[in-house]
């Protein structure tokens, strides 16, 4: 059986299955990033993400954006936990033929996204490959009661998002489909130039009433799955909530895509999903408000298990759909 | 200018010159592993290689083999440091064609690897690429005041190592030059399954007589090198008291390769190069004995720059010579 044939979400349940845990190992092989206890307190989070060019950079994308998106690919996962991002570190391998020039402003690239996000490139290794691959760790660490997992959400939570969905999405196929950038360049950026929620995670997390988060990469209904399952909860959506990016819909209707599938399905906006309990849902809403963020409730969690969409009055399950490796 | 015009060195400089450093960054881009302060008194180490399988795995390396080596490269690391591993993450870029199988047995090897090191694998990525790459983190703490780096070696210290060197280098003249492998099978599993010098880097950083520490990867002379330069001093070695692998020299007469360029220049032997205080070079030394290491005194540091050797009763420069990629 070939990786094409299962996919890979079937890898990972492997990997998790044959991985060891140690008594430290918080949270192991399966989740967007481990947790390793330090002390009675304090844990270490760290997560990796390998960027392969042809598969994860549309074709006009420079090297300092090259290395921006490894930064806050992984940035963003330390953000879904809450924690604090101390360093990076990458591996990065490279045709030899390739400009000394491109090196430097790939590098430039990861220092700048770093420093934005208040945190430092500390070390690497080069090497020698067919073509571009980015591998990048991130270190944080987090409190341990603080700690924010997909596991965590109760029933009468409320579900909700940061920011706005389904620019990056649209900016991905206004660049593999050639179509003029005009009025639509904040599109592209969302998809070249994405920022981590790094300062608001830590916000949720010493907030006390965020039960659960994960950040929107593989795409709103995909993630939303994710949290469910891992929860062991319902969780019902309500469609109208939904906050999209305001150029969104107009791309849609004008190059005729659907807008759902950019909003609900596109992946990489990196915005955070959470759930909160409803008493502390206000302060939390004001807390990212003083931030710059905004944050909308999108449905809420209830007793059972799967995930629904009302919209225009009728309820339907959502399929269990986003971006998936090998597939 | 191309990256195959300037070499691996160049490249990391230009690097670290590019990257700012934070107030709890001790060590950052351009050292084999990046520190970075926890508190008053612990800090956090984090090293990353790549493995590119075109470039680092003989033909014949089997999946299990590519999984232990890295985790090994990785724990190497940690270990010339003097820290204590918690645990490592891989970043996996495979072509969508393997069998899952492959998958299987890779991270077995991972897993085995890292549990035989007193550690573990707690997460991961995997994603589609051309060739197969394998990019690992491993990450681990250490006493602020026992971690070992490159830059302590002073005047007067003994120059140690561990082990025996050479079996690697040779172990992949065999497979390269499809030899055959009869009575040299501990060669090849020494290049196929190499161990990392966990247990024994940490005696040395607790032991508080060894002064600096660097892992022998890139192989003697270029580390030896490594060591003098960030340390300022100057290094001489005499070449009868460097421990070789007890089947090299007979391997190389017999099939006609210069035992220096096995034991002096090839790399991958993951052993120990240490600088230690004299008066405690016997405690040190008992005390890897009874975990069953050798270790072995090959020279002197002394005032001023560079590597020489000593041998036949002539002392010359050592060349800076080892693997760098791109080169």
């Amino acid at each position: 059986m070939k990786l094409s044939d299962v996919g890979e979400r079937t890898l990972v349940e492997l990997a998790r299955k044959i991985c060891k845990r140690g008594a430290r190992v918080r949270v192991g092989v399966g989740d967007d990033a481990a947790v390793l206890d330090l002390d009675n307190r304090k844990c270490a989070v760290l997560t990796t993400d390998m960027l392969v060019a042809s598969k994860h950079f549309p074709p006009g994308t420079s090297p300092e954006q090259m290395g921006r998106k490894a930064v806050v690919v992984n940035l963003s996962d330390l953000a879904a936990m809450g924690a604090e991002p101390l360093g990076l570190v990458f591996s990065v391998g490279l045709p030899r033929s390739l400009k000394v020039k491109f090196v430097e402003r790939l590098v430039r690239g990861m220092n700048a996204a770093a420093l934005e996000h208040g945190t430092y490139v500390v070390g690497g290794d080069l090497d020698e490959s067919e073509e571009i691959v980015i591998s990048g760790t991130a270190f944080g660490v987090a409190r341990r009661r603080e700690l924010l997992t997909r596991s965590g959400a109760r029933v009468g939570d409320l579900i909700a998002v940061t920011g706005r969905l389904g620019a990056a999405a649209a900016g991905l196929k206004l660049m593999l489909k050639r179509l003029p950038v005009k009025s639509y360049r904040a599109l592209v950026r969302a998809q070249l130039e994405p920022r981590a929620r790094v300062r608001e995670g830590r916000a949720l997390a010493r907030s006390g009433f965020v039960t659960s988060a994960i950040d929107v990469t593989d795409g709103l209904a995909a993630n939303l799955w994710q949290l469910a399952k891992e929860s062991k909860v319902k969780i019902v959506m309500d469609r109208d909530s939904v906050p999209e990016h305001p150029l969104v819909r107009k791309f849609a209707v004008e190059h005729g895509f659907n807008v759902d599938n950019l909003v609900l399905l596109g992946g990489e906006d990196f915005e955070l999903l959470f759930t909160v309990r409803p008493r502390g849902w206000e302060k939390v809403r004001l807390t990212l408000k003083r931030m710059g963020t905004t944050a909308t409730t999108i449905g809420c969690v209830a007793r059972g298990k799967g995930v629904f969409i009302r919209a225009k009055g009728k309820t339907r399950a959502l399929p269990d759909r986003g971006y998936e490796h090998f597939r």
